[in-house]
């Protein structure tokens, strides 16, 4: 059975920050074909606000340790200020958002993560996408935009980090959609040479992927991207993009897709 | 034709604050029949953390003066602490919330205020409820939990008093539905002696309001008040109840009921 086509399009702080560079991803983002969701992160914005509240960020590994304040600092700026206003800028541009937490619709259920050697504090571990629900919201039109505010189901909300909002929506919106994520970030895609920005390998695969992990061309941050992007391909994403927002114009190739 | 009935539900300051209330409150939301929307305020939480990133509060006749640097502390504060909080422990009643502000599926459209006497900046004056739009999450069983903010269609957000946004919305979906608001404050309902708790009013129709207001029992903050909710009454909204949230339950009948 063919299913219909879903887009997952996931922009970061580079672009959030930046009014320009925001409104320049909408408009791209706007004229996507198809049924689409979006997912936004926030860090740099809450980083700056939890600062101007007293408030200091400790961050392990690249993710933010979570105590109670920072909690509502996150969910005061990802599911209000960033969400809020990007909904309100979509609307702008005649596209019918509607910005969510995983608390709304109960979209997104997380177990708060376990304390090992580090506690991370009010994070959440993704444990299911209640897909039905998100489905029911893009059969009525509306364009759902996800901050990575995640909750447990026991009145609990959860900081959960974008990427993984974006892969774990990506996988349980497979069961009904045939899903592409997008990955927006500062270059064109994985480069070869780390020097060389128009250097970008335009396809990778499982095959690719040893090979180039082999010759050490996929390392430190692009390690943990790929691994979870080749996770989400074995649990039912079709395609991945990762590259500049001018990939989602048809007339830029200039990226790369990622398939198994 | 008979209308199905919808309940909208406006909670203010005095119960936010409180996480025991809040918790009360939301018990009784979630035991009411049929189809319901929660309103709420914030403004007592907003001006806290205005505070605390040194951003004055000004009010005039008890309206905030909302400059952009106000607008975003009440985008945080409405659009994602509060409303966010209340969607995940209203799921955690097992009630699918879905929290939006009147940008949200379009759902609120203002106008800014125009600048008479005072400049009142991003504050919008209700324009037109997308009762359609609205009904769609109605009609997917969501239950929708608005804060009180809006928009103006080209990507401005805009504060609105949240009693306003509930009689506006009640006026806007009588189109559709049977509408009953419930305005719970700390009081049992209008008063006939104000030094009395116990001398509530149960029933007030224009006729016993012409009377009250010519006998003084009327006044001051209770005024405006009372004015809105004829105001609506005549735009389609069926009843409305003003009292202390025990009115959600059906063995209560201390508050005021308010009629045509």
């Amino acid at each position: 059975m063919l299913k219909e086509k879903l887009s997952i399009v996931k922009i970061g702080g580079n672009i959030i920050e930046d009014d320009t560079a925001l409104d320049d991803f909408l408009k791209l983002f706007s004229n996507l074909d198809g049924k689409k969701i979006l997912v936004h992160g926030g860090g740099k914005r809450a980083t700056a606000i939890a600062s101007k509240l007293g408030i200091e960020s400790h961050m392990v590994n690249g993710r933010r340790i979570t105590d109670a304040e920072t909690l509502e600092v996150i969910t005061m700026v990802y599911g209000g200020l960033v969400n809020k206003n990007i909904v309100a800028k979509l609307q702008a541009l005649h596209i019918d958002a509607i910005g969510l937490t995983g608390a709304d619709a109960n979209s997104i259920l997380s177990d708060k993560r376990p304390v090992k050697d580090i506690d991370f504090g009010f994070v959440g571990d993704v444990k299911e996408v209640a897909n039905k629900s998100i489905n029911k919201l893009l059969d009525a039109n509306f364009i759902p935009v996800f901050c990575a505010i995640t909750h447990d189901g026991k009145g609990q909300l959860l900081n959960t980090n974008a990427d993984t909002v974006t892969s774990q929506l990506a996988i349980g919106m497979s069961e009904i959609y045939e899903t592409s994520i997008y990955y927006c970030f500062e270059l064109h895609g994985v480069l070869k040479d780390i020097k060389n920005k128009n250097s970008v390998v335009k396809h990778i695969n499982s095959k690719l992927y040893k090979e180039l992990l082999d010759e050490g061309i996929i390392a430190d941050g692009m390690l943990p991207k790929l691994e979870n992007c080749f996770d989400a391909l074995k649990n039912g994403v079709k395609t991945i993009n990762m590259g500049n927002i001018s990939m989602l114009t048809q007339e830029n190739d200039n990226f790369t897709r990622i398939t198994l």
